[in-house]
């Protein structure tokens, strides 16, 4: 059972160790890996957290399972409801399915086309709406209260937020199997709610090392709240090819939590992830998506200030279209 | 040091923990992956192992670099001259490099240019021929000769051979970890070295598991070799996307091991192995070059016998110009 973290945050590290005991041998405990040229263009040890290699290829399937898990069999025949651009959906999809409940997720109408086809393969049903135009919290609540069906937000959610948490708690035990000291951790944030996670596992054990969240420019609000303290919005007329990463505002949740425990936000261009993703290709040999590049183009392009010990560069999920990944490789800016 | 194998085989088990222990540290320990559709597609448990998170985005390193630690310091010197195609090139130059030796690679003048390109960044000297005209032995042959440099075979080797089995070594330990017992492991095969080594380890400790070669259609010399009991050899207008496993016939070290450890050869066609890089690009988010991606193709296409137990998978290499990689996931053949 989740309970309420120290001094009123909404999780605290034996919320994320609960989560890793119940996901362990449901989640995939995805590599953490190491790349000479990488070390050799920091100047320094990196050490790259796939979760590319997670159920539906991101993170999301592991805070969609900790909080699935724990509903009551009533629970679980009345089924669950999301909203999602696509990663968040089809983790719960995916968690649903292992869980034998009924899942329906909103998603915008221009999500990525990979993203809705692997939804629907896992068995959810589909409810589109105009991102634009149509509020998707507004459609899920509505379609929860009709079926009697329980809402699953993608990371304003106490479960949600300690079950991606325990990416957290993997980097600890693999950098330490590594012989790694770490430094700094970089991790992207949209609605924060992977990055409050893994600070909140991270923090408990060693306060030192420092967690950036990692953000799109245009939807630098995190970056922005964490400078003045309190939740700023971006403008409704933001745009980034990180289609997983257009939360407007941090969350009513993990904003408390990243306030206290992360360092400095770092932003990034369109044009710095598109060269980070031609980089995880030809280097790493990793499919990434936008959003899931974030942290590795942070690193790449300077974007952290100097910390003593290792670079962790979580990236987080590899949903991308094939022509939008093809695309992007055949672009050559230089960078 | 490298000892006749038993049976009069250029290696044998001790000669690839050996290799093991030497490389220790140097090498990569790359990850073995396990996906849930994958699982779901074949309907047993599936373990990839991917060799493209290896040092140069090969296994090649593993057998060049258990070759070079051994030379003397006036081997060293003199420096080592091999041929390749691109990925021995890159392994060899990896392995002087960080054993502070020279090394000059005689490359065919289309390799894939990101393969000319890392050898050259690698700090290697590049000597193109034409692979249509000229013998790249022979050229090799008397650059070391010239130079009093060491030739380092890119499979007829008991050094590299060994080399490239502790593969196999960590595929036993992961698959253990995993909780996994395997039935069979599909493994790319040009000249033959790789599955030659993998199978040296894996049947000294586990016998009973089935080890597969795997080869493009066109190029299926190992396969009818096994079949006959001798070396037989490819047409010389054979052709595959798969430039790394273009070898014409087995090796004379590498067929003796491969007759003695190996279950049936296996074939995949070009368009087999666009489909599976393809399916490890949408489902496993990795990269992977064609030949590198004829182990998968085997196992999706249904080319491997039944076995009890998990089938692994050796992703050998994951070396592709982002043009080529492109194109394919730019092509649906409804694969």
């Amino acid at each position: 059972m989740v309970t309420a973290g120290a001094g009123g945050l909404a999780i605290d590290a034996g919320d994320v160790r609960d989560a890793a005991r119940l996901i362990l041998g449901a989640a995939v405990l995805t590599p953490l890996l190491e790349y000479a040229p990488l070390n050799d263009r920091l100047g320094h040890r990196v050490l790259v957290k796939f979760e590319g290699a997670q159920h539906t290829g991101s993170f999301k399937f592991r805070g969609a399972y900790n909080r699935l898990a724990r509903l009551s069999p009533a629970e679980r025949r009345a089924g669950v409801v999301a909203w999602s651009s696509g990663n968040h959906a089809q983790g719960v999809a995916a968690a649903a399915r292992l869980l034998g409940m009924p899942a329906t997720i909103v998603m915008p109408a221009d999500a990525p086309a990979v993203k809705r086809a692997n939804t629907r393969a896992l068995g959810a049903a589909i409810v589109p709406y105009d991102r634009l135009t149509g509020s998707r919290e507004e459609i899920a609540t509505a379609l929860a209260r009709d079926r009697g069906a329980t809402l699953v937000p993608s990371f304003d959610d106490p479960c949600v937020i300690a079950g991606q948490g325990t990416i957290g708690l993997e980097i600890l035990a693999q950098a330490d199997a590594a012989g790694a000291r770490i430094g700094r951790v970089l991790v992207c944030c949209g609605g924060g709610g992977l990055v409050a996670g893994i600070a909140t596992a991270i923090k408990a054990q060693a306060p030192a090392i420092a967690i950036h969240p990692v953000e799109p420019a245009a939807f630098d609000d995190t970056a922005r709240s964490l400078a003045s303290g309190r939740r700023e919005t971006v403008p409704a007329d933001a745009r980034s090819i990180c289609d997983a990463l257009l939360a407007p505002s941090p969350g009513a949740l993990t904003f408390p939590i990243n306030r206290a425990l992360l360092s400095a936000g770092l932003t990034v261009t369109d044009a710095e992830v598109k060269a980070a993703m031609r980089y995880a290709f030809s280097t790493c040999k990793l499919v990434t998506e936008p959003g899931g590049a974030v942290a590795l183009a942070a690193a790449l392009h300077g974007k952290a200030p100097p910390a003593d010990g290792a670079t962790v560069i979580v990236i987080s999920g590899a949903n991308v279209d094939p022509a939008e990944f093809a695309a992007i490789l055949g672009e050559n800016d230089g960078m």
